[in-house]
């Protein structure tokens, strides 16, 4: 799509663009712009990743959004706003600040985590952060953002209000209304009423839980239920929960506090978390016991707060649960409460986590058992109410795959919102009283985080890993002389091909470095003196014959060398 | 463990050996061993794969039970007797059989699904396939067998009374309490209750919905619920289905038939399942129209029964969906109905595909919307009333992961059954009137069917494939004559590896050939002839360079020829 010519270009016009969220949960990058159409000035709100462990991309650990349009008009971005700590919202800054060169700005808890990030990549005395209070109230060009408190599962989350002389966008993060978040205040409905009545124009809202009725339940909820199941609890005591949910983390703390048990963090980010909560004033007189230091009590005075709730490989619990954990082993008398969900896409890794542990003999409850997890973000009901305290013209659904999206807009339709749009990833968004259009649609997609490279989502460097995956690696070498004979090899090696049923690899190989010789006798002198030429023969060759011995198509590669 | 010391070798002894199934749902292979501990008889009771999509192994489709046990008293089995036609109770036939060896006994609808497994692998001349009718009763060796009709999601479902001269276990295989399946008869409760009345010493039975409580609900329903979404839909209707649910195909026939519509079956299995059903007599009268003609009808007059609904991205569904299917493309004005669940793991794949599908326009029904699916297998309920029936001596629980055997272990407990046991894949159970033991522990595991070849699941083909999958390759290759100069080379080139953030990747491999001959100009003249030699040092210099170039570590292959 192309920009409408219908418009002249010198009018202000007010734009959203989703460059991730808008066809997953997660990874979000947005960006909103004001201006005429060649000259739009940008901020961008969040910055988060999406992680790999859910599409099996071989090396692959941390996705990113694709920022080329936002570097294209880096000078134009007048700041980066974030809502809040959570990875898919401010996991990207590090790796993409260098590409978007603009201040950040943050509350308190949220800037703590973001230092973090600078500080791995470098970046601390390059980058202007901004730490701005809750309720903040900012001018960044012709964009006012106001800071919107709301409730969700971390410390400090935030919708924003962003005015522009066009009109009032409400962009709501992350969010859910917990009458009792137990940290931190609860949704400010005054301020989102205020808004409401004096008009917002669009909403870009939240879609994860679209499918699920009713409402998403209070973490006070969760804490009553943690209380109960801890102080019925003989044994060692670990509780898998998100460590960036400072709530669920003071519930377990009170918990064991009520039982009579020490708490112990294990995993680096709840060590992280918790450090940063202390800097906002958070956890204030609580001791937790350094891991060395647990075995001095008994099974009964200790409960653990570990991370790796997903099943993630590296995490706390999965080396708790292959036995491995240098400070904590479970066996027949202890328990395990996963304080969480499964993530779709995660499920096969948390069950496999769940039998080990099971196999240690531990006693596994989780939230299908017990109402020990509640959702971040809101269920039908809550939206249901969203939409009547704001009443905006427009509904722009995000924060979704596409199944999610779509069912958000006919809700917003069911609602009586005047008009609904459902952009992908890159499409450009005018947001117009008269309705919404997609005006264009920029660069977009997902880059890998590949070792110290970052990779685009369709390179070479990918697709030729799971080739060689799928089916094996065979590589011939030989050299010859200036006068075209062969002088040594072909030498033929292998990876990860596999034995024939009770034929030796070795004896196959071999007659594919005969194949290899005969393929070069097959060519005359001139032929293979041309290197080129000549692994390209033999490599055909190679191929084929690989084929029909091993019903695969291994990677082959071939060294021709003139000596 | 050991055979127990205590237990003569002469006396008989009953043992039950679970060599898949006992870990997981699917990938049933057990046994029943009767007779002296150095002299037993063996019967197998089903022989099922699982696949490899759930598992994420590169290149693998197919797992296999590691038979080698059996493999080892081959001449001691008596007979491969099958429940039911489903891939993971004889979808490994074809694959072991020559390692098993038995003549194989299964009713006339899974006979007809073998009949193709033995074709496929060039069998079906030297297997003997036995064509038992339902309720048969035959006898092999000690063992009487008598199969119990019962209900699940395929026709000619059965269970297994096993009597043996030290008393009847009742192999239940997959099952559920259907009051109305449609195609077959109900569970023969008249049987399985006089089985339990005259006393049955063990009951070996499916654990897969132990964590649902409830019952499963009918086929029945369903039917009546397709048949009502069915009659409100205009534009194309897509129907995915396992093929082999074979009342469910009818029901969709049904629902077809009475909104004015055709059937058309896409993908092989919905073919091969609808012939094999056909031949016993099921079908009669349907004319299934042919997928290249389906398009002489009107988009309302077409149904399409399609394989896929777990996201296989070869199946029609997924080619349905990316728009590459040669004979349905689904738009705007049509609907897929997922009379299926998710298997857990395969989520991301569904959730995937059904967004793809959204994005093409259509409307899309899962079981989560409409009562369209029921399970195959017995939720609590049903497992508390065949419990009832058969109040057996002992509990063995199967056919389920570690947290499903332990939860049925619990439940038969609850239920006053006096002994209950949960072996392992591998356990070989002593069944006895006083209580079960684990007397041994057999070779078990799993076996991936890998192009031609057949691999052992710690197979150095497979991790070989991960790390070159996680971490790429680099290939040296250089010839050194015999004086001990490089007279070509070292060439170094790469798959897999990433370019670092703008740095070109060949000139970090041309620092890498610069290492290389700086790692042989290091040696001595002689250390260069001994080829291995030379060539480790050089792998190990390179290896320690590209971690630090790349923060990867590649595998690494280099060739030295001595010319």
């Amino acid at each position: 799509m192309k920009e409408n010519p219908n418009l002249p270009p010198q009018e202000n016009q007010l734009v959203f663009l989703p460059l991730g969220g808008s066809n997953e949960i997660g990874m979000n990058l947005n960006a909103y712009g004001f201006g005429p159409a060649n000259a739009r000035k940008w901020i961008v709100v969040d910055c988060g990743v999406t992680f790999a462990s859910e599409e099996h991309i071989s090396g692959v650990d941390i996705i990113l959004p694709d920022p080329a349009f936002l570097e294209s008009v880096k000078d134009d971005i007048l700041g980066i706003v974030l809502t809040h700590a959570h990875e898919d919202h401010i996991g990207a800054i590090g790796h993409l600040w260098p590409r978007l060169g603009a201040p950040l700005y943050a509350t308190a808890f949220t800037a703590e985590l973001i230092k973090d990030k600078l500080k791995e990549h470098a970046l601390d005395a390059k980058v202007q952060l901004n730490i701005v209070p809750l309720k903040a109230a900012f001018e960044l060009g012709p964009f006012a953002i106001e800071y919107i408190t709301i409730t969700h599962s971390i410390a400090e989350p935030n919708g924003l209000k962003i005015t522009t002389p066009l009109g009032v966008v409400f962009h709501t993060g992350d969010w859910k209304i917990d009458p009792n978040p137990l940290i931190g205040e609860v949704t400010d409905v005054a301020a989102i009423t205020r808004m409401g009545e004096a008009g917002v124009l669009a909403m870009v809202c939240d879609s994860t839980n679209v499918f699920v009725k009713g409402e998403s339940g209070s973490e006070a909820g969760v804490r009553e239920e943690l209380i109960k199941q801890v102080a019925g609890i003989r044994g060692k005591i670990a509780i898998a929960c998100f460590a960036s949910n400072v709530a669920r983390v003071s519930s377990a703390v009170e918990a064991a506090t009520l039982a009579g048990r020490k708490v112990c963090l294990l995993g680096r980010s709840m060590v992280r978390v918790a450090g940063a909560a202390r800097k906002i004033g958070l956890f204030e007189g609580v001791d937790f016991v350094e891991p060395e230091k647990a075995s001095r009590y008994s099974d009964d005075e200790m409960l653990y707060l570990c991370t790796g709730s997903q099943g993630e490989p590296r995490a706390a619990l999965a080396r708790i649960a292959s036995g491995s954990h240098p400070h904590l082993s479970l066996g027949l008398r202890d328990t395990v409460l996963f304080s969480s969900r499964e993530i779709p896409g995660n499920e096969r890794e948390i069950y496999d986590l769940i039998n080990r542990l099971i196999m240690r003999g531990a006693k596994v409850i989780t939230s299908h058992d017990a109402p020990i997890h509640v959702s971040g973000h809101p269920c039908r009901d809550e939206l249901v109410q969203m939409y009547g305290w704001v009443r905006p013209k427009i509904a722009i659904p995000t924060h979704g795959e596409r199944r999610h999206l779509i069912e958000h807009a006919k809700l917003a339709q069911e609602l009586q919102i005047e008009h609904g749009i459902v952009p992908r990833n890159g499409d450009m968004v005018l947001i117009a009283p008269n309705g919404p259009a997609i005006i264009d649609e920029v660069p977009n997609g997902r880059l890998y985080v590949d070792g110290n490279a970052i990779l685009s989502q369709d390179a070479e460097t990918i697709s030729e890993r799971h080739r060689i995956a799928e089916n094996g690696f065979i590589i011939v070498s030989l050299s010859i002389d200036v006068k075209g004979k062969i002088v040594a090899g072909p030498d033929v090696r292998s990876r990860g091909i596999a034995e024939k049923n009770g034929k030796a690899l070795d004896k196959s190989l071999e007659t594919l470095a005969d194949l290899a010789q005969e393929a070069v006798m097959n060519l005359k002198a001139k032929q293979r003196l041309d290197e080129e030429y000549c692994e390209d023969k033999i490599m055909r060759s190679v191929r084929k014959a690989a084929f029909n011995m091993f019903k695969k198509k291994p990677m082959v590669e071939v060294f021709v060398m003139t000596v």
